[in-house]
């Protein structure tokens, strides 16, 4: 099945644009998981059992699991399998980019040996980077426009619009998205006016009901809406999920 | 040792600016290697012992090794353990880039992990994604600056010299690098005006001396010539890293 398709999917059968942040830190888990064989893993299950009916799609971000070597990319494949069993689309957040074959192997690396649904790239290498995972017709690509962190201030506040623009165009087989951070709602703005129906992932949603309300109103006809730590080290994943899969209904219908 | 030290101490013992791009394919590997319970390693291993007198630096491309799940992975972290033994410091060509805490992720992955000299990195995320990086101080970090590849049209086009800039502006910590391919040899002098005494990963070097004198002419103080594909899969690799070396050191005298 097609990203798209799969991620309409799960967002309708759940009445969601939530997407769950699967970032798992040892040193942050509660203890019960850590005596465990494969804790990351365990810890993961538990926050899916837990909010499997309030997302849209998860992501696990491939950092966190790269830092404890060849068990934590275990861990990550079996998150991902376990995923699956629920029709759940994975967008595995790895920021990946490089030349022609080198992206070639990146694609195969994340959807034929981890098996996700969908991936984070960077547009920095220009669009050769980028074709190799495009050509994963039924994949989901977002590529990096503007991110949440101060440092997007340094270059991508010169190239983010020119970078929608170009993503817009390479979108021959329908699968891009981008990926615009929570904190900048007057350029998602903009850039939601030129991306036309690809879906937006939106991360760096705080607390704040004011910044939710303004990505809601300006993520475009798709927006993806992402909660990492503030869900799966909540002490209630389901009370929390669920609490903000229905404000950001609530904020739609409003 | 920090991480310059031990590329000019290499560099100095070979004579020698050529890194070579450990980048195996299994189908491209020959068939006697593809026996072995390890074939990767086997063939790096090979590749290492013929050429370990010619070259500066080793830089495997991560895309390789994670294109063949953990298997690769574990052929990787061997094949640093292996270069280890000769002094010659290995740079990670991963060209990873997040924010803040995912970035520190994927630094403990490179560097207590896989126990990698140094890394390449995306610089679109800007300073903070790069700065997780930058704080092992013992390790170079190598930031994209201008690709080899046509995509670099895009939209390294217009940032290349805002990155050589803000790059030489973070070096606080002395260990900081530009990645330009040599494919651009005027922007590569452009670059090299502005980068000061850092050292200039390029990769790109095709057959033709013309790019290679004008690499060697435009590098700056610590040109660091890496050719991959040219290397390990000529019949003989020990007479072509030596032949490229003794070419390099030609032209710089010359």
């Amino acid at each position: 099945m097609k990203f798209l398709q799969k991620l309409e999917e799960a967002s309708k059968k759940n009445k969601s644009l939530l997407c769950v942040g699967l970032d798992p830190d040892l040193s942050k888990i509660p203890r019960n998981f850590r005596d465990k064989l494969d804790p990351i893993f365990e810890f993961n299950k538990n926050i899916i059992n837990q909010t499997k009916d309030y997302v849209c799609a998860y992501k696990p971000n491939a950092a966190f699991y790269e830092a404890l070597g060849n068990p934590g990319t275990e861990s990550l494949k079996r998150t991902i399998e376990y995923v699956k069993v629920f029709g759940i689309p994975v967008i595995l957040d790895a920021k990946r980019g490089d030349i022609g074959n080198s992206s070639a192997a990146y694609a195969k690396a994340a959807f034929d040996v981890l098996r996700a649904d969908a991936i984070t790239v960077s547009p920095y290498m220009g669009k050769d980077s980028v074709q190799p995972f495009l050509d994963y017709r039924d994949k989901g690509v977002f590529v990096l426009c503007l991110t949440s962190n101060e440092g997007s201030r340094d270059f991508q506040a010169f190239m983010y619009m020119k970078v929608a623009e170009a993503v817009s165009k390479w979108n021959n087989n329908g699968n891009c998205g981008l990926v615009v951070g929570a904190t900048r709602p007057e350029q998602l703005k903009e850039i939601s006016a030129v991306s036309g129906d690809m879906p937006i992932l939106i991360p760096g949603v705080g607390a704040q009901q004011g910044d939710l309300e303004a990505v809601v109103k300006n993520g475009g006809p798709r927006p993806i809406i992402n909660s990492s730590r503030g869900i799966i080290y909540d002490k209630d994943p389901h009370r929390a999920a669920k609490e903000l899969r229905d404000r950001i209904n609530e904020l739609l219908s409003s």
